[in-house]
């Protein structure tokens, strides 16, 4: 009985998200913003890769951030440091973000100020794959320690992403990662998705994803 | 509106767990089973530390294990290839186990010829812990290159395990882990909390973690 009616609350829960979803994204449309959702277990390395791509693209686009978490400040205080408008939104406990709270942390930025906002989500790969935020964009990390069998585990985060950037290329050496199984696995779940191996620290690979990116960023802007 | 009534439903899921868990404690301690569930991130080395400890412990404690997965069947089928007995329960997208999946996981378990079963959870740091399955000792894993702050980003996780095990110390040269800043995190979430830094594919530290383990098993078997 439990169960059920669990499921059914869940249901209810999605469905709701998706006509949130639609709202963030009309609003979006309206002010000319792309929303760039960003997902990843906990420690892929979120935040550095998000402050690396604010340096190297800050001048041609103005950014801000809206902070997931559950309980910390400690990553918005970095973004505020680079200068970039942040809102912290603190889940209190919750595994991942809906459509409904980045539209309330969207209502506190400047819109008319930005082009891209990036969405720093929970570090979770199960809940927030569920929950459309109304993104334009949405890409995920994945840590060469976390290894090359996510997919199989958690296959609906590779399925509602674009985009997964290797993060921590420079310790590949020292792990068993296969990248051939990466692609083979990702491929059947998701024909389209694109994998880019980097390593933020020395900038090993950040170049294609860049232009990626300013792909994606002008299609929209 | 929405957010109401998402809130009276958690606490109503919570509650009824409350009292699952209740009763896979009365059928375990009716059986003398000891239930040990583990939790971490995606890829911080659950499944390779299970089998370790297996080997270790596996002629002095008879073991079985519960297997929680989104999706896929790989990691209990390395646990089969033990000889053990294995439960795989596939949680078809939820992002943790509860006290009741457990409960049908253990009617599908030689309990009586079973002293120790480990449980391992979901991949994920957030929800898990917020469900008491009915363990008798929670632990979780921390890998190195998950960084040290993650006390401060999922607290709840801290506060409910009794021991972090910290996996792939054979990496901790190549990454900026902070063990004090650990320590010190930790100690103001859960004061008797237990560290044990480790790496399961030389061996390091294993042995601590074996003799705090024996001493758990015997205050309750």
């Amino acid at each position: 009985m439990t169960e059920l009616e669990y499921i059914d609350l869940k249901e209810c829960i999605l469905a709701e998200n998706e006509g949130d979803a639609q709202e963030v994204r009309d609003l979006l449309k309206e002010k000319k913003v792309f929303l760039w959702n960003i997902m990843s277990s906990p420690g892929s390395g979120k935040t550095t890769f998000i402050i690396d791509i604010i340096q190297r693209l800050g001048e041609q686009y103005r950014f801000g951030v809206i902070e997931a978490d559950i309980e910390s400040t400690v990553d918005a205080e970095k973004m505020q440091a680079l200068g970039v408008p942040t809102v912290q939104l603190r889940t209190g406990g919750g595994c991942h973000l809906d459509a409904a709270m980045v539209m309330e942390a969207l209502k506190k930025m400047p819109l008319d100020a930005l082009d891209i906002i990036i969405v720093e989500n929970v570090g979770n790969l199960v809940c927030p794959a569920e929950f459309d935020v109304g993104a334009t964009l949405a890409t995920m990390l994945l840590s060469i320690p976390e290894g090359d069998d996510k997919c199989i585990k958690y296959p609906l985060m590779f399925t509602v992403t674009k985009a997964v950037i290797v993060t921590k290329m420079d310790v590949a050496p020292y792990f068993d990662f296969n990248f051939e199984a990466l692609e083979h696995n990702t491929r059947r779940l998701n024909d389209d998705l694109r994998i880019f191996p980097v390593c933020v620290k020395n900038g090993e690979g950040m170049e294609a994803v860049v232009n990626w990116l300013t792909d994606q960023f002008s299609s929209y802007l």
